[in-house]
């Protein structure tokens, strides 16, 4: 068994609901003990969290794309996590990450990138989408990987769509791919074949 | 007057045609004399279309997001520009970005995080969109700003459309505009007033 | 005369200390009016102070490195902009950004480049350090712009040094140049000239 | 075995010293097939070298950082890659990446963070340094990651030292323990164990 621990913020229940795809994806794959963990929003987690944190094979992070990077509160756990830093506890573990914001585009990378560089300090082991983006004339916004996303995964939800409606349901397809594409890299990391 | 040139590769047309939407947005403010240079297909560009870009106060770049980041004929003429940085002869220059590729997202901002790390190894002075975003529920594909673009101009051509319908007309508009907004902003740095 | 307004966030001192070289150098330009601004350990800065971020001509954003980015106090003041944003209150102030951290390189850069990015939400226009680094085999660790910091300034404290006695000189009187191109570069922009 | 193929372009020959000693940490590991491809001044490799990549379990990618990122040679190599990007062929492979260039700081992290954009399209897996930082006040320039470095391999050359004196030592012994570190994860995740 592999243990992959979800950890994620959100603001108004789109990276919840999108955080919860990405576990369905993880929940898919034989031989993994998933965990969700929400961030509260005052940026913290509790003890046990953070132990499930410290004993998982893989981390999925993910966080709302607030005025450029991730939300404050999810950079608030990452500032806490320098004591793991120090001691390189989580050293060679699977990381991802994924986010959501209004824009198709906007700075939605640049959260991304930010997940990238805080799992490198840990010297986690990085694992994008692995999903060819849709992006011919036929392409329809509920395509799989339609905003074309590499490094993490990237949902969209209008800015007055509420978490019922959005993000679509292609993204949250593909965020369930991207669970189970985490899970399944984790698993040969780890050694760990389907029974 | 203020001198601006609007320097691009582009591999199929579709960058060439936002390049044209740009300069149709620098030619729209009065006092301004705007000058297109086409990279061409092995990186290069004329002797005198580099002085050109010596002369000019405000240095526009643009290029296709080809694999994450600027075509290499783009950046081969940012490699030969290595002499004007060592005498910092565009020192205190415009400078601002556009770029266009297949996805909605993909990886754009990495191009516009390169051609602003280029500007301000050059000191210049970069400059974004300035225009706020169409992400609502009622958000239409040819709303200004569509795609979300702040650090520099995004533009989406679907991969197998031709040039003459990509990028597509909301796109090539809030190209115009932004072309504007450089203009604007060269002159006020140069204290040039429309007549 | 032009407001420049410092902000900044610093845990153990040593961003304190760069925040008022930066000062020191807006200081001795003619014709321009200061303003520190600490943000505390809870990410908040008073009502007064956010009018006076509301009035400045130009922002100098400051934060240290922790885990590969700004700290979250930092991040939690560029969250509550959002409202600014909206109305875009801070269209076309000229911006700027610093920070430190233990490391010669680190990831120092991701730090700036997220302050640009936050920078362009906004609007505004970005101004880098405009200075050479020192880099020859000749260069000493107090020359100016011994790091090779360009899009903004970098400082480097090392990991058990006292902020009496780190940052070092050099990238000290770094800062005070850096401080000097803003607030210059706020002036030409806002048409303000030395008397 | 697990073949691991360290791909690089260097311009005055720091970054080939670096792409050895990454290579002798390589070849440290039991149960590893090295190839070194060096990009040529045109940017083009053989055929020969193009199957080598294919045939690889990890790439590591190398070059000078140039005007703030990849040579344009190493950048065209990148674009040239796409018919593999379009077929996917190089996915679950590992990848990692090391960069030279003047300054201490510089724009080095643009680099890595390009290579590693690159990677992510290819859907291939990262790997860092996964060495700490030495930056006490007690460090020495010929000490283990001086320069401090996560995402990939950073090493400087003062930009008047010649390759047979730069990078200094310290850096050839942190990009040897990079290329064994990037050979033993390519082993893990391929199930190859030392004899």
């Amino acid at each position: 068994m592999v243990k992959i621990a979800v950890i994620f913020y959100s603001g108004y229940g789109h990276t919840e609901k999108l955080a919860n795809a990405v576990m369905s994806g993880v929940e898919s794959v034989h031989e993994t003990t998933p965990h969700l963990i929400a961030i509260d929003d005052e940026g913290n987690i509790s003890e046990e969290n953070w132990q499930r944190l410290d004993e998982a094979d893989a981390i999925i992070f993910g966080s709302p794309t607030y005025m450029g990077s991730v939300a404050w509160q999810f950079k608030k756990i990452a500032d806490t996590s320098s004591k793991r830093w120090f001691n390189q506890d989580w050293k060679d573990k699977i990381a991802a990450g994924f986010t959501n914001s209004a824009s198709m585009n906007g700075d939605k990378l640049s959260t991304i990138n930010y997940m990238f560089t805080l799992a490198m300090q840990h010297s986690m082991i990085w694992v994008g989408t692995g999903i060819m983006p849709a992006n011919s004339t036929k392409a329809q916004r509920n395509d799989l990987n339609y905003l074309g996303a590499f490094s993490g995964l990237l949902a969209q939800s209008p800015s007055d769509a509420p978490p019922d409606i959005a993000p679509p349901k292609g993204d949250l397809e593909t965020a369930k791919l991207f669970g189970e594409r985490v899970a399944e890299v984790c698993k040969q990391w780890n050694h760990v074949h389907n029974s």
